[in-house]
């Protein structure tokens, strides 16, 4: 399951080498017959060991959760570690090794790596699902820094006019309706013109509105 | 299985209130069942519509594929989204709603919500495993965008006075070993010395390459 779960999050993501390590038969031949990450899983290569696996790898990033304290490595936060990982696939291939969710990396495992990251769970709950381990680093690995600072596309809003002419219907209705008393309609359309400002209303909402509003109207003189 | 990874998710990255919308009685046991996110699962509620779930929410942010052309909501990517939402979490309960794996949300679904937010995963492939997806969606909201400029810890790295000390001993063995030559030795100390240099060696381990290189020194000594 981890297998095809692993697979599919690199191909939302559009990594495409996947290479496992002395897999479980069982698993592997589960997992090749899943759905959704076809192209990934018949390209995977299966080694007899990671130093095989990484063998033409210039960057080795072990995988760890911050609770073990025996470790000999450079920890980096996955944040942290994302940027200086894009640096150097510009230069050779780069292997992000994740062990089992139950072990995790062996110290032989780990001896292979330059250093590690850790996803940056909560302490107290640092064991996550390898699927989702798998999914968030590459997620960071493409993330779009510059989406956070670029505007994000805001609705056309209702303009002043428009906000006027909903505010001339709908105050008359009121003031029609009763609901605005004659003497007090002054300081009533201001609080009518403010409420209509604080709504956020989109342009084109506006015809909407006004139609509805016109319906009443027209209902009401009618009667 | 997805309810539970959607609630290891959760935990891993401090998140608590987990609302389900009619889910499969079978699933629904089976997920409480699992290990990993008990407190979440035990403090989950149950509603028969989206509408009761998402009452006391000030923000409704639905989860859609880039696939979808029908959309008639503001679209943002997580990037951009997550600030938007972790400033409104300051002010009131945010939902992020997410459908079933299958079908997605319905249309009566997204009536429900302000905005939609999609993970930017590659065209050809937008699907998402929901567990992964809800982790993507959490560990965005979390992320800490300044552990990407401050500067990784490094290890302290060899000095040149360590670097000196160790192409003296070491270059003397060259030279008796005859690998260096007298008469281009001149030459090949400054190889050596770039070399040296070039594989930024940690302090600590100068020692190490010290002990080693006397050993084999005083082997050579004894012959």
């Amino acid at each position: 399951l981890n297998i095809g779960a692993a697979a599919r999050a690199m191909s939302n993501f559009g990594f495409r080498h996947l290479r496992l390590v002395q897999p479980y038969d069982a698993a592997w031949r589960e997992a090749r017959s899943a759905v959704g990450a076809q192209a990934v899983l018949a390209g995977a290569g299966v080694f007899p060991s990671l130093a095989a696996a990484v063998a033409d790898c210039t960057l080795v990033v072990g995988t760890a959760g911050v609770s073990r304290r025996d470790l000999k490595h450079t920890v980096r936060r996955l944040e942290a570690a994302a940027p200086l990982i894009r640096r150097r696939l510009r230069a050779g291939h780069v292997a992000l090794v994740f062990g089992s969710e139950k072990f995790g990396l062996s110290n032989e495992d780990l001896s292979h790596c330059h250093w590690l990251l850790r996803v940056p769970t909560r302490a107290g709950h640092e064991s996550m699902n390898l699927g989702q381990a798998v999914a968030l680093c590459l997620y960071e690995l493409v993330r779009d820094s510059a989406a956070t600072r670029r505007q994000p596309a805001y609705p056309r809003l209702a303009n002043a006019a428009d906000l006027n002419r909903l505010e001339q219907v709908l105050g008359g209705l009121l003031l029609d309706s009763g609901y605005f008393e004659e003497r007090t309609s002054g300081s009533s359309r201001l609080k009518l013109r403010r409420l209509l400002r604080r709504m956020q209303l989109e342009h084109d909402d506006v015809p909407l509105w006004l139609g509805m509003f016109r319906q009443i109207r027209w209902r009401f003189d009618k009667e």
